[in-house]
This record gives C-alpha cells, sequence and structure tokens, in this order.
C-alpha cells in the first residue's frame, strides 16, 4: 500500500514543474496515511526530470526515515509540524513560486482584493515572521511551529496557505493534488494583487459581502459550484 | 441541431485555455440560438482538459435546463440576463484573465492609450461597481443585470467587454468565437495599458480622433480593414 | 522571380508569431525588389495559422496591386513611403508587441540603458508624434511620411527602428529578415528598459563612450563581432 | 581529449536557450582544462539552433586560438581573465538574460532578499561600476580585471555572479554546468528582487543569521541538503 502512496505523492510531485511553480529542486509535495501515521515526500536536492515513484521517501511523523533510500527533503521536519498541528490536512506543499517568494521577501500578507483570491482563500494570506537567531538552530522544525502558531486563531482549511518572511510559500489541503491546487491558487493570487496595487496604489480589499459570497459559493453546506462532487 | 450549437461551444471554450486565459476552469462560453431561445455553456468545474462536446449544457432563458447531465456554469444567470439585455450579440465569454482581472480588483475602468484598443474597443473598458449586499443575494443574476444598468447610455456592440469590480472581466460579440477574440484583445490592452502607465504615469488617452479612425478603419460602412468578409 | 519574394516574405512573415510579437494578425513584414520597384506584402487580416507563401501580395511603388488576389496590408501606404525616404532598406517590419507599444502608448523615446541596446540601435528608439486630424485622412502614407520626417537628421541605418506614439512599433532593415531581428531587439529593449526604470527611477543612458563602443563592435570598418560576413 | 570538453561545452552551451536565458545569440558559456592551460568557448555570433559542438573553439590563455574554424566569442578575454583572477572555478557564463541586466542596466547591485539567493549566494550581487573611456580601448580584457578587483575582497565561489554596468551579468561555478546553473539563480533572483521592491518599496534585505542558515544548509562542512554529493 506504500506503493500506491508513493505513486500519489509522486503525481503530486511532478505537477509543480508542469505548472510552472519550481525552478530546478525548489519545491516538494508530501502526503501523508494518517492510519499508519506514515508520511511520503520527495527525496532532497533529486532532479524532477529525473524523479521516480520510487524515490519516494517514508517517513514516521518523529522524523525517523522508514523507507527509501535516499535523504528526504531538508523542508521534510516543516512537513511533519504541520501535520501534526492541522489534523484534517492530508497534503503540504512548499515552493519558491516567483510571486508568492516576492511577497513573502516583501513581508506583506496578501490582502483580498477579488474574487479569484475569496473563492479559495477566506481573508488574506498571512506572511509568518521570521526565525529568530535562537530558533534557526531548528530551523525547519520551527518554521512549522511558527506557521501553526500563526494558525492558532485562524481556521487553516479555510486559508490553506501562509508566506515565510524572506522565503517562500507553504499550502496545503485534503491531499497532496488539493495542496498544489492551492499552490497554484496562490501563486496567480500574488501576481494580481501585485499587479493590481501597481495599477491602483490605493486599492482597498474586497467588501467583506462579496469575499463571503464566493467563499461559501464554493465551501461548505450552501455550496452550489461545481457538480456536488466536494 | 443542437449538437452543432453544442460542438460549436466546446470549440470556443477550448479557445481559452490555448490563449492562456484560464487557469483550471476559471472561465466560461457560451452561444445563444435567438430563434429556439437556448443557451449553450459550460458545465460547471469541468476541467478543460476531460471537456468534450457532449458535456455543454443547454439552457432556456428563464435558466432551466434543457439538456445535459451537468450543472451550467455558476455564472450562466449572468450570460443568460446579458443575452435578454444585448439582443445583437451571440456569445459570452467570462474568464478570470490576468491583466483584465487585475484591473477590475483595482477598480478602474481602462483608458484608450492607443490603436490597439481603438481597433476594437471604442473608448475605455468600463469597470462596473460591486453589487450592494441586497445584490449579492441573487449574485449571478443581479451581475448580469448590473452590466446592462452599465452599458444603458453605451453601445454594447462598439464597447464589448466589461470588468466587474474586484471580481473580473465578461466580454461578448456575435458568437462565441468573437467573444474568445473579444477576451483575448481586452487582456492584451489591459496588460499594455498596465505597462504604459508604469512607463508614464503622466500619459493621457489616445487623441479622439485617431480613436476614431482606427475604431472605423475596421468598423461600419467605411471599413477597409482585412478581405472584407466583416 | 516573384515566387522567390513571396517566399522570402511569407518565412519573414512567420518568424512574427515564432518570437511572440504578434497577437492575431497584428502585424506585418514586406520586402522590396528595388530593381523592379515592387514589394511584397502579407494580405490585411489573413491569420498566421492560414497563411501561405502563395497569399503574398505584389505592390508597385504607387500602392497598385500587382499580383495576388487579397488586399495588401491596411499599413502599406505606411511600408512604401518607408522605401521611398530610406533608399538603402530592404525590409519593413510592423507590429503591434508589447513591450514596444507600451512605450508607443505612454510617448516616450526609449533611451539607451545598456549595451543590448547600443549593439543593434545608436541612440535612442525615438518616439515619433500623432498624427494632426487633417494628416489622419491620409494616415497611414502620412505615418510614413512622418517617420521619414523624424529621421530627417537621423541615420536611419545606425537607428533601424521608431515608436508611433499611441500606436505601436515600426522596424527596417537590409531584408525582411533583417527588420525582423531588429523588431526582436527592440521588444527585448523596451522590456528592459521599462524594468530598468521600475529598479531605479534615477537611471541615466549608458555612458556615450560605452554606446559608440558597442555599436561600433558590431558596425562599420572596425567591427570585430561575428565571423566577418557582416 | 579537447573532443569531450568542446562537447561538455556545448552541452553548457545549450541550456542557455533551455532555461530561457539567450535571444539570438547573446550568451556564451566557456570551461578551462586546467591542467593543460586551455579555454573552450562559443564561437562568436553563431545561432544556437545552428551549433554543433564541432563549432567550439579552443583558446590558450593568452587569447590565441588553438583549435577551431570560427572565431570565439568577442568576450573571450573576459573569460580569460575571470580564469586567471579566479583559480579554482571551471566554468563561466555570460548571457543578456532579461532581469539581470535590467539590474545592471539600473547600475544597482541585487540586495539579498530571500532564501533563494541566500540558498546559492552569499550577500549581494555585486554591480561593478563601467570602465573608462580609456579602459574601453581594451574592452573585454579590463572588463574581466575590473570583475576581480571588485571581488578582490570577496570570496569568488560564495558569490558566483557580477553584475557590469549598463552591460549584463556573469557568472562562474566549478565547471560550465554549474556556472550556467548559477545563470539560471541569478536571473531568478533578480526578477524577485525588481518584484519583491515594488510590493514592499521600503523592503530590507533578509536578516542576516537567516542568509547565514540557507547558504551554510547547503555549501561547507555543515551543509545537509541534497544526498552528500556536494
Amino acid at each position: 500500500m506504500l506503493e500506491e502512496l508513493k505513486m500519489r505523492v509522486y503525481e503530486a510531485n511532478m505537477l509543480l514543474p508542469k505548472y510552472g511553480l519550481v525552478t530546478f529542486t525548489w519545491g516538494n509535495v508530501s502526503e501523508i496515511d494518517r492510519e499508519r501515521g506514515l508520511v511520503a515526500i520527495k527525496p532532497s536536492g533529486v532532479e524532477y526530470e529525473k524523479l521516480s515513484w520510487e524515490d519516494i521517501v517514508i517517513m514516521d511523523l518523529e522524523g525517523r526515515r522508514v523507507e527509501g533510500k535516499y535523504n528526504p527533503s531538508t523542508d521534510t521536519p516543516t512537513h511533519l509540524e504541520l501535520y501534526k498541528a492541522f489534523p484534517r490536512i492530508g497534503g503540504v506543499v512548499h515552493t519558491h513560486s516567483s510571486w508568492a517568494t516576492s511577497w513573502a521577501q516583501a513581508g506583506r500578507s496578501i490582502p483580498c482584493y477579488g474574487t479569484t483570491h475569496a473563492d479559495y482563500i477566506y481573508g488574506e494570506v498571512p506572511c509568518a515572521r521570521c526565525l529568530t537567531e535562537e530558533e534557526l538552530k531548528q530551523y525547519e522544525k520551527n518554521t512549522g511551529l511558527l506557521i501553526a502558531e500563526e494558525f492558532k486563531d485562524r481556521d487553516y482549511e479555510a486559508v490553506p496557505a501562509v508566506l515565510c518572511k524572506n522565503h517562500g510559500p507553504f499550502s496545503w489541503g485534503r491531499d497532496g493534488f488539493e495542496a498544489v491546487h492551492n499552490a497554484v491558487v496562490l501563486e496567480e493570487v500574488a501576481k494580481m494583487a501585485a499587479r493590481c496595487e501597481q495599477i491602483n496604489p490605493r486599492v482597498q480589499p474586497a467588501p467583506q459581502a462579496l469575499q463571503d459570497k464566493h467563499y461559501f459559493r464554493k465551501h461548505g453546506a450552501g455550496a452550489y459550484y461545481g457538480q456536488g462532487n466536494g
């Protein structure tokens, strides 16, 4: 059964270059098998063109490698903390996609300027602070803990993405594919928010009622977008 | 005969990813058969890669599904209102194309800065206001009514596109293909207008005489562009 | 022999979509046979995907069609005036390429900010004024005359391109292929000049000595770039 | 054995169009054989589409052609000076890639705004001044000497790239492939730095501790990124 998990995670990883979200090896997707407490993730520094499903590494939640000949992504401890903190997610994505990373480098949360954003993300995409010098000693683990802290008073299902200051974005979803989907949405939203501020430097976020309308058109009991399969 | 209509609408929809106007399922094209009062439109939330002509949904002007196993695009009520308000159009397009949506999010009409714009659109592309909280209760229908209201004193054939504030663009034409053509023009015009303002923040719209020259070179009795087939 | 000319002009026209310089039919290339006084040019409004070499139209310098079933590009009178005014050019290109058109819409000449520009264009790319309402009556012909006027005190071989305010760029060269080459250079130069001003709003043109060095490394008696074939 | 060197340099050169770093012939890669004191480099002005591995030119460090029917890249003297000044590099790349060149034209060093930059380049990418009129007499050689001067107090292995004011970027690495890799990183970093300043005009460089963490995660004795092959 780990084979199927590895194949899924391989497929989800290969969507990152397909959607133009990665240069070289700058990104990774993981998925969790909640029942067994195992996480499948891309190996560190392996090129997408050379990746095969058998290269996917299996980790337990304590960060021990269970299967696979490669070292897992260096970002693995961040993924693990997110799975611990957000019990209803099944997949996590990290990239250095260009527009989202530009916002992260700018140290700004992305305001909700329109319905493209509101359709998927309820309210702004928060930008988490930098780690302190002390926290940097366990950099990847503490990045995960900081994101969890950032979402203490937020609904991680309604806001499935975050920016890490001076670093880049993480996103998540019910599985690896939804996490990638949200990474694509985030990049598009980040691009349009930057351009929109260029076109109108005094632009304000979209009215709350419009944000509510679009978000709940697609999510929750009253949703009516799509074919009713969720 | 509905087969032919469905095939046309399928082909027109497939032009949206071809021209880079859609991410995922964020767009739709419809066409009307005026004689029978039937509208063919893309199903809601179906991926372009999986779409076939048989998935196209047939609606009547009251919003009842006449044929098709899928739910129609959630934007269908907007399309229907546009067909009612603009009697000489045959096709409607909605996208979240990046530059046009950035202007919509910025809440600004697109000034006519040059002949690329003037060749297709006579004067600015208007940006319609947001709906009120009351109007949001019938969001898609009222979006159509608001656009119609916006064109009360405009010529919808000379200005075949509109921006909806905090949302995105709609365009139209004599059929679905012309509506897509206008969506491509709009995106290109939106991109160049933003860049042009960046290059010269004090830029003014093109002189009216030049706008007239270019628009009427392509439209109306004195047109001389192309091969005389319209 | 007109066959060969048509084939060359067809090939040169097909480079415009290859290099991303045209949307739809917004561009055209011509070439002149100086001995016979004949100009070959793209037909008006014919899509690039459907264009064949036999569709190319042959005109004389007085604007009479000599061969071809289609109407020539509406911009033909501009091309003809350029051939009359610039005796050593053999090809002319007009496009609405995005960055060059954005500068034209902004009404600004493109300063020479670096060696990419200086390698091909000696000094700024001038932006010609709009035509007056009177001049617009013979729009295309007067566009050509205005460009010629703009180059009264310039060397049209050292500056093989111009912007027409609120419209777009024209470029030229010893033949149609060099004219297309210069159109690509112009678009790249226009893009980098806009970004460079964004990065440093107080940027100054490149020192004259550096401009001279690069231009004369590639042009004139002391040139040493390439393989010595010109 | 020169065959193998030529083939490597050919392959490395062909990566430039693959990664979108060159228009026409505006770029070149070289590699050095330190034992024999020979440098292999792209011929001047030869199109990438027509380049074959046999066209690669072999030079000695005094700038004499040892093998090859073509003239070497006009930038060859710059490459040679870099090999003399930086004894541990094995490959050099020059391009006019759009974003890096825009920074070079703007005359600004690229600050380190995030971990994408810090992963590969320790601190800012410096922008070297223009050459004086006197220095321009031996333009290409003096460009190399000026870069060497710029790195007198810098670690050229930790900062594997430079911008030449009003010109463009050079990058280097242990071989031609790493030099190309660094050219891709530089272009991505230049793009995101420009966008990041647009999003937040008051942005500050990333904290030094974060820069250190990321750089030393990938470089030096404590590195733990990748599979331990360097």
